[in-house]
């Protein structure tokens, strides 16, 4: 299969890498915008040439979107225009948007919304990785509005990168993302924040800085050209979760304010529900 | 060397282990009130025999404190007091309270204030693992109140197990693991309570949720029985960061709200700092 990539990031060149590892892709063609991601990209071997997006998508049977959401929602009408029997899918972590964005288009069909739930902090051509997306979810939204034949080929990838699909309107998508995703990158910036802001002694961090800090704060390296558009795509939810958040974060400022720490336990107890979920 | 471990959990059982294995502790005694516990760990080989508290002190010539900070201080005076030339270290979280419960006894320098910057989510004897601590930073506080022999062999013991000895004073040590520990376990406990009490649909958390997801909660699944005494004991230190933090996600909170879009890349850059920290 003749695949297009569009954006050899973290994503766009993770994607080619395991692909071509996995006999999928037999030539891959990239797009981008940044010359020096281009470069990067040929000399990594994430693809076999770059393109620009009209020759890349005439010569491609699977055209993948993988750039920042604002990005990939203004672009994709476009892509859908030079269509014919090729299938373009998205990755992006909101779905509603971009959905909205060619509900009307003719070509419509050709479209396949997804959004796989693998990532790292890192962006760019080198943070690439062929290990990627085993294992993990990926959601297919608002499936009925693509042609039976699309759906198929996407399917048919993700199952070859050892994905688990799931299904689900795009509105629903975006709710459950700003649990699981949206509002733990909020949080790490924040306390990345915290830390920078009160604890001057950054030398005293870096030499105590455990796993678990490191853990809690390691999204915060993440991208704003990636992150900022995700927030303001699904500002409402997030903010729903946002305001969730401080208030449970209230509640343990009042128990140490209150010295109230029968209620701080269960407080603590309850959180450790979480591990019903993460085994 | 004979070595006393009171209190079988990760972080006793996970030193026992360790010395073991680096042929440093040559019989190892358990102190432990919890019977399950116990006979978990002779199965595990954590320790050779459990004993009682007067029988361990008196046979071994480290005691290692690895219990719950708030047990651990109330326990200290009466062991120094059976004390001849044996050396008392503890493996606390905080360290003001403790050193001022012994400040004036006169057993004071056989002990050792310590705290190895490595730890888990999990407690227990079975979360003990023996390739625990290796190069994490250890910190020895208040060296001067303890005696040079005593403080020469907690070092040779951390440097056995590949740790970096780090020197600060008791209250120093407590501001910093405010910013660096305390804080991401408040976080990390108020994320999970956040999403269990709104995200009523379980299945859908446990099918999307990615590595992004699991690294900012899995410190929820933490032992109150550990963490509220810490938190007790930190009060001051933790409140000011906490509240500092709060202060900081109603930043991104403000920016939404207004969707004040640049400012929001801006907070998102300045998070980016922390990898000057984190490598």
């Amino acid at each position: 299969m003749r695949i297009a990539i569009i954006g050899t990031g973290l994503i766009g060149g993770s994607l080619s890498l395991t692909l071509r590892a996995k006999g999928l892709a037999t030539y891959v063609t990239g797009v981008e915008q940044n010359e020096s991601h281009a470069k990067r990209a040929l000399e990594l071997g994430l693809v076999d040439e770059i393109a620009s997006l009209a020759a890349a998508v005439q010569q491609s049977d699977l055209i993948v979107l993988a750039i920042p959401i604002n990005a990939a929602e203004a672009m994709l009408p476009g892509i859908l225009d030079q269509v014919d029997k090729q299938v373009v899918m998205d990755v992006g972590s909101t779905k509603k948007v971009i959905c909205e964005a060619v509900a009307n288009h003719p070509k419509r069909g050709r479209f396949v919304a997804t959004h796989p739930m693998w990532g790292t902090e890192y962006s760019g051509p080198d943070a690439a990785v062929k290990t990627a997306f085993a294992d993990k979810a990926t959601v297919i939204c608002s499936k009925e509005e693509s042609d039976a034949d699309a759906v198929e080929l996407v399917e048919s990838i993700y199952q070859a990168l050892g994905m688990h699909l799931l299904y689900m309107k795009a509105d629903d998508h975006d709710v459950h993302v700003a649990y699981v995703s949206h509002i733990s990158h909020i949080t790490s910036f924040a306390l990345a924040n915290t830390v920078l802001e009160k604890e001057r002694e950054e030398d005293a961090i870096f030499e105590l800085a455990s796993g678990g800090f490191e853990s809690t704060v390691r999204l915060a390296k993440s991208n704003p050209a990636m992150w900022v558009p995700i927030f303001m795509q699904n500002r409402d939810n997030v903010l729903d979760v946002l305001n969730e958040h401080i208030a449970q974060l209230r509640k343990f400022k009042a128990c140490l304010e209150k010295e109230n720490y029968d209620y701080l336990q269960e407080l603590i107890e309850h959180a450790n529900g979480i591990r019903r979920i993460l085994k």
